[in-house]
């Protein structure tokens, strides 16, 4: 393997964190009053030491060992089981978690950096702690008593796993055609059958348990998704009350998927009920499956985006390491002096301009993310006043933290391999893993495409438009703090524009749909989630430019070197965004705007 | 695996080759004479039955095998020794070199649409017998008699495998920086030492023999390109006259590369005079080494754009038949009716919107191609007045064919990913294979990068822009012909628009130059290149909407449905693409014109 190191940007989460979102101002909320920065650059620290130490190492070695099935007992790539219990011995299983339930309790962008970073050193591995959290955080918000006490806190210590066990063959975006059968038989005890297949961690040999969450319907439900209930199923029966383990359930992993990455997590077919003896506790009321699962959808899309913030920024940071190191030709101005000094290739235009991209869309959506989760905090736990106004944006940014930061993500990964020539085609570095893994980021916990619906058809249309009206105060207020910035005078009114452009096309393709044409908009619903993508990095890029820009003046010449280097790139960094990246906006807008229906229209 | 066929579009083949390009019309051609549209039918049929009976399965099952490097023999995957064996005695190796060298000798756009049927069944298979043939072709133009002789019939027959040897660890984009060297022995001989890698077919069992073409460097050679040497280097040494084999010359496989794709493909680390006693014999003169490998250099540029679109092309059909046969979800007028019945995804707007994205795109370069490729043939063979004008546009539009096509191909294989969803993910179906493979693309035969800077800074640069002004011609005629078309009206203003706006950006780039800064040239030469083959696939497929059109009025009612399906939706296609594409163009435009330097300046 390659001689660069693993190194995620901590200056800039810090800088996020600290400098743009202020975290510590978050201490005046009872919750998090015993937090202070020190404690959170430990935690950092500390997340960055364990994932360069214990997780990178296993995540290339993961990947070509892959999860192995053998007598219906799946088990994971060789250095997994030993990381898992060095991680959950340090307690990483759950940063955000309420340290009731013992979780680290940290407010969520601190917590969401920790994710990060564990997910950049193996995104495979993160993901069995990520599900197990999910499970947790459903059963904390849903679950009976005894779900509480008994399951959560072997969910957050990493003694047992979770899933969430919703598609089935038939079933996939379409989840309402789910057929899993629950069966009443007593006690809100129910009998499962059916077959769940694309399980992530569906099962695996980390922990001494795992329960499945798994949509079913009972005997007379409706269809639809109004039918599904959800179910709690151990893969071993245990006492509600002690947890002490029993019987094996009748849950069998059937098979697991062959895939183009993420090979460290196993992709289970999961068979409930094949002899007719698959026990599951219902979570909640009969017929409130769906009801309970989107209470959880914001986070865990959340989470997705953040896998492919995690992957891009680490890809990038990789991509501009090896291109300090890699030597190759000579600068423009030598080019006809074959003896002229051979230079790094970062000093090749081509190759600091995809360096530059990288870093916008990287800084972009981790700008966007840590502020989306923040947001997401103080809608549950900030003053009552505020929170919803907070859950509105969150609302809004959900489908476009999980679409737009997957799909940059991959971009990301893409350069970072172009970066790094043939030597980015094979494994010798890894990115070409990132490549691999980050591309499921588009496709899980709801396709891009379905994200882009969920954008446009419910979140925008939502109360007359009440979200978009609330992320557009937004905008001005970051515009007005930037306007106090002369040196971002020339990005202002671009940003401007595009805000205008993005409220105008809202406005058009609603206008398509008011006049009946409901297919139009359902067909431009992907343009329409890319055009606020790209709206939406270059405010947040404008955001840290103004505070980055602010800080140059505050600093003065007693800035540390590498800090004033940090900030005018920030500056820069904005720049290049609006300038290069955002016209792209416009080019979508005319694309939404020209009314033209051929693909609804072609034979194919 | 999967259900889905191998189905290469076979008619948007013939609609290029005989209704766009009028192949027939090049038997007046004396090398062509004895060719007939029945013919080059047979030809196609052929290939696509030998590409799916021989080729597609082993395609899946080399990606998993890989090849293997034992004793420092390289074993290609199981089934391709038998696959190569019914390949050479079918005759396919190469299809377009001439006769009298055992080739078939058909006009290039037959040749081409050969090359794509193998490469989208198997693009790592398909490498071998396309470097023989790069090898052959090399050896035709620049070789003494008995390469001619004893060498390329070899080549050609399949008998012996051939291999390009440009990069070093220390040179790879700067191929001037090659250390290999050469030292003459006499007689034509020299003794070659040093180290190549990335070669890829650079050992396998397949043939009997190898010929290696190595760069390397003569004793008093300048430094720098201009210093460099082409060698013929034989796996094993054979005598000129009779090619009867010897001893193994002293070349020696040291590793192959773990990759993320192209797995059937052993791509090399060769050791040449490891023991001081590898044996070449100069091709050419000494000193011309690199002016040899430019002589080559278009149409194997042309040929990575052509696995460009083989990949994505095919990744295109296997969505198409997926999103016809997969059942999910209802119509969006349904969707509140949990009763409705179940659709395939086809029906779904954003599904269609991918599909015909793919379509646009695949055609689109699918033309440019097939076209480049004709006008490269008619430059060599056509009418001795017409040759010059046809060089210019096959030397402008190279670096678009390799780069935009690679660039596209891969787009293509990630959007079929995404229509297959969960599916496209896991190697059940081919699609995810397509998308590691295709990969490479943008990164050999000279990275993306490195094609900008051949249009921006050569191409467009050379003779005062002549190459540039006798493309716009080109746009004009079609342009010209389109207006005939009144179904066309819509689109036309269009085009025109983005032909003057590739003007206006070329003399604007033009004026960076020459106010002196060097730098911003290049760093938007990429972005150039974008546009450029935004514009230029707008062109393409304005140019065969008009042929549609016209076909669909010569037909009239007398046309089978499926031809005047297949008319109108390349109508449409052109439509799309113009509306919803082209507009990209003038967002490049924008970040070209912008000025911005800040990845220059950036501190990183």
């Amino acid at each position: 393997m390659t001689g660069i190191a693993f190194d995620p940007d901590l200056r800039d989460m810090r800088f996020v964190i600290y400098e743009q979102l202020d975290v510590e101002s978050m201490s005046r909320i009872p919750l998090y009053a015993d937090f202070n920065r020190e404690l959170y650059d430990m935690v950092l620290d500390e997340a960055a030491r364990f994932a360069r130490e214990t997780l990178y190492p296993i995540n290339g070695k993961g990947d070509r060992a892959g999860c192995k099935l053998e007598g219906g007992k799946v088990t994971t790539p060789p250095g997994y089981r030993e990381a898992w219990q060095a991680f959950r011995e340090s307690g990483w299983v759950s940063p955000g978690t309420p340290q009731e339930y013992g979780g680290q309790g940290l407010p969520a962008p601190v917590a969401l950096a920790v994710g990060e970073i564990f997910s950049a050193a193996a995104t495979a591995f993160a993901m069995y702690p990520g599900l197990a959290r999910a499970a947790a955080d459903l059963l904390i918000h849903a679950g009976d008593g005894w779900m509480r006490s008994t399951v959560v806190h072997r969910l957050i210590s990493g003694e047992w796993g979770g899933t969430m066990c919703l598609t089935e063959p038939q079933a996939g975006s379409a989840v309402g055609d789910n057929r899993t059968q629950a069966r009443p038989i007593g006690e809100g005890k129910y009998l499962i059958e059916g077959t769940k297949m694309f399980i992530s961690a569906g099962d695996h040999d980390l922990t001494d348990n795992i329960v499945h969450l798994v949509l079913a319907r009972t005997p007379d439900a409706p269809p639809g998704i109004k039918g599904l209930s959800l179910f709690l199923v151990p893969k071993f029966r245990f006492d509600p009350e002690s947890g002490a383990l029993g019987e094996p359930n009748d849950v069998v992993c059937s098979g697991i998927e062959h895939k183009m990455g993420i090979n460290g997590n196993a992709t289970c077919v999961l068979n409930f009920g094949d002899t007719g003896d698959c026990q599951g506790w219902l979570i909640g009321e009969e017929g409130q499956g769906i009801q309970i699962m989107f209470h959880m959808m914001n986070e865990a899309r959340i989470g997705v985006g953040l896998q492919g913030l995690a992957v891009g920024g680490i890809a990038y940071r990789f991509a501009l390491a090896y291109a300090r190191d890699r030597i190759q030709g000579t600068r423009i101005e030598d080019l006809k002096d074959a003896l002229a000094p051979r230079v790094a290739i970062i000093e090749h235009p081509d190759v600091r301009r995809m360096l530059l991209w990288m870093k916008a869309h990287a800084e972009g959506i981790r700008s966007l993310l840590y502020t989306t989760a923040m947001y997401h905090d103080l809608s549950l736990n900030g003053p009552e006043a505020e929170r919803e106004g907070y859950k509105q944006l969150v609302e809004l940014l959900t489908p476009i933290c999980k679409a737009h930061s997957s799909d940059v993500g991959f971009e990301i990964t893409e350069q970072a391999v172009q970066v790094f020539g043939g030597y980015g085609y094979c494994g010798e570095y890894p990115v070409e893993q990132y490549l691999r893994d980050s591309k499921i980021f588009s496709i899980y916990e709801g396709t891009n495409g379905i994200q882009a619906l969920d954008l446009l058809g419910r979140k925008v249309a939502m109360g007359g438009g009440i979200l978009l009206m609330r992320y557009m105060q937004e905008i001005n207020e970051i515009l007005e703090a930037a306007r106090a910035r002369p040196s971002l005078a020339g990005e202002i009114g671009d940003v401007e524009k595009a805000r205008d452009l993005l409220g105008a096309t809202t406005f058009q393709l609603a206008g398509f749909g008011a006049a009946g044409d409901r297919a139009y908009p359902v067909l431009q619903a992907t343009p329409y989630l890319n055009l606020f993508g790209t709206v939406v990095l270059a405010v947040e890029l404008l955001k840290q430019a103004t505070v980055a820009d602010r800080a140059l003046e505050a600093g003065g010449a007693s800035l540390a070197d590498a800090d004033a280097r940090f900030y005018r790139d920030k500056v820069r960094t904005a720049r290049f965004y609006v300038k290069t990246v955002l016209p792209r906006a416009r080019s979508l807008a005319k694309q939404i705007e020209s009314g033209d229906r051929s693909p609804i229209e072609a034979e194919f």
